[in-house]
């Protein structure tokens, strides 16, 4: 029997091992690979303590840390395929049956999910052959390595709209690609770029291709509905910006999720809907995706997990010498 | 005027420092210095990413990380002495004058506080002397170094006993010294310790002198209350866990404090119970006082701030483009 099964190996998940260890609480940690979404990231500007640092740098230092304590083990190149809650007659000590697509079971008292997002793709050719060569799908994250540079942010959502305020300070034009013929998303958002000479809406266009020189994206080719041609867009950067899909089909009906499809977390402990369950970062209902948070949220989590361990409630704790 | 102070130069505020300078924010942030209460650690092992780091490298890094953006302003060796609210006419507009020790002041939209908290000291001769050479203040960042050690813990609240479970796993003999005749805090902690051959509990005991060889501690001298006599007790660890006094003197009777003086905050938005000031760290009531929490707190803030400067309010966006 394990004590916690953390499931992925993105920030989040690599923080909550290093603290599950450091607490030698058995853990076994259940992931494809490391480094979560920001892999693929050329240049990571906002992992706070390092001025630069690429994604496959921040992978492998995030794995090195990890591995750095022997204790916890590690089911590398494996994926989650299921898991059932064993309740026994005294629900107090619940405790969960993980299956791996490897054909692993784990037998755990608490599970933490850090199993992130995936980025909606637009599925063109071109896009995966330029991605991180100017394909980009965090505009947080990447707006200020397109400064001068011209852009199309591609998506009529708050994603979209937000990807255009995070560029406005640096990009020298914005063209917008909207599928439909509406924008959606905060009016207030709508009103700041709709004012902003720098950007340009194109509706009912849709990108068809991505292309460049063999090394950086040089523009992309599109639909034009209106006129039903294809036309050409000199760009440097492809912001895809049509949402993201958190990785929770795996606990579908057993947490509570919302309209978004995150999983729903109380904020302070990381707790999910079910006892024994906490979830943190891209994958749960936190206002904002970024590395840094996930990992604070994670560090949040094991700690709570720790305590329910042992059997402390420390939101129950009322004295002056918490 | 400005958009935002930052108050604080520890890893939250220089999270903030970071994001803020990423989405242009006008901001200054004033600090008496850099690194937070980790400058004074000797290893720090859970700063996620690196397998180890000085608290002074990780200290020169978050500076060097912050000042790589020169569009911050940054009030060095300095203290904020005064927060005044602006209230106009109209409530919606509210602003902030900030004036500090060395007589500047700024006005501001909005307020970031990121001052941390402090740890009670013994205030006993050799403390200051052995700090981060045997005596320390934080169980869960330094238990693992004390590995096969003979620790004291000094204290009879809550911090003290976690203090004692976090070091089970590592010490090799754990003396708690508590000043009164009674412990505080959890019945489960207290039972967890009690039952641990390699815990024994000093009651009536006071800290009287830490003493070393000049280089690591090398024991301690306290008072017995009962038999009212000086006795030594050699370790090499001296935890002093008496608790920490979070550094909101700065706010009080302007936002909402708890019971143990922490700042009451949304967990999801950081935001406080003033609009126009937010917190982040362990200045605010989250559970867990840790670097990467605080970092990813401020992360929050800064971009719950971007949008409240924006007029967004992303909490009620409940379309599926978030």
């Amino acid at each position: 029997m394990y004590d916690l099964v953390i499931i992925g190996g993105g920030p989040g998940g690599v923080a909550a091992g290093v603290y599950a260890a450091r607490k030698k609480i058995k853990t076994v940690l259940i992931t494809d690979t490391f480094g979560g979404q920001s892999l693929v990231s050329n240049e990571i500007g906002n992992w706070i303590g390092d001025i630069k640092v690429s994604g496959f740098d921040l992978a492998q230092r995030l794995e090195a840390h990890l591995k750095s304590h022997p204790d916890i083990e590690i089911d590398e190149g494996d994926l989650v395929e299921n898991i059932k809650a064993q309740m026994p007659n005294d629900k107090s000590t619940s405790s969960f049956r993980v299956t791996t697509k490897n054909g692993k079971t784990f037998e755990t008292k608490t599970i933490l999910l850090t199993c992130g997002s995936s980025r909606r793709k637009l599925g063109v050719p071109g896009e995966k052959e330029y991605e991180g060569h100017g394909v980009v799908y965090c505009s947080t994250c990447d707006a200020p390595l397109f400064n001068g540079k011209d852009i199309v942010i591609v998506g009529g959502g708050n994603s979209a709209l937000e990807g255009v305020a995070d560029s406005l300070p640096y990009a020298n034009s914005i063209t917008l690609m909207v599928r439909s013929n509406v924008l959606r998303g905060d009016p207030v958002t709508q009103d700041e770029i709709k004012a902003n000479p720098k950007v340009k809406i194109l509706f009912q266009s849709e990108v068809q291709e991505v292309f460049g020189d063999g090394k950086m994206v040089q523009g992309v080719k599109y639909l034009d509905k209106v006129s039903n041609e294809i036309k050409t867009l000199p760009v440097q950067g492809v912001f895809v910006e049509i949402g993201s899909v958190p990785n929770c089909e795996l606990v579908r009906g057993m947490v509570t999720i919302d309209a978004m499809n995150e999983i729903v977390v109380d904020h302070k402990t990381q707790k999910t809907s079910v006892p024994g369950i906490w979830a943190a970062g891209d994958v749960t209902d936190v206002l904002y995706k970024q590395n840094n948070i996930s990992v604070g949220d994670a560090v949040k989590a094991v700690l709570n997990i720790y305590d329910y361990l042992r059997g402390v409630d420390r939101t129950a704790v009322t004295d002056s010498n918490k």
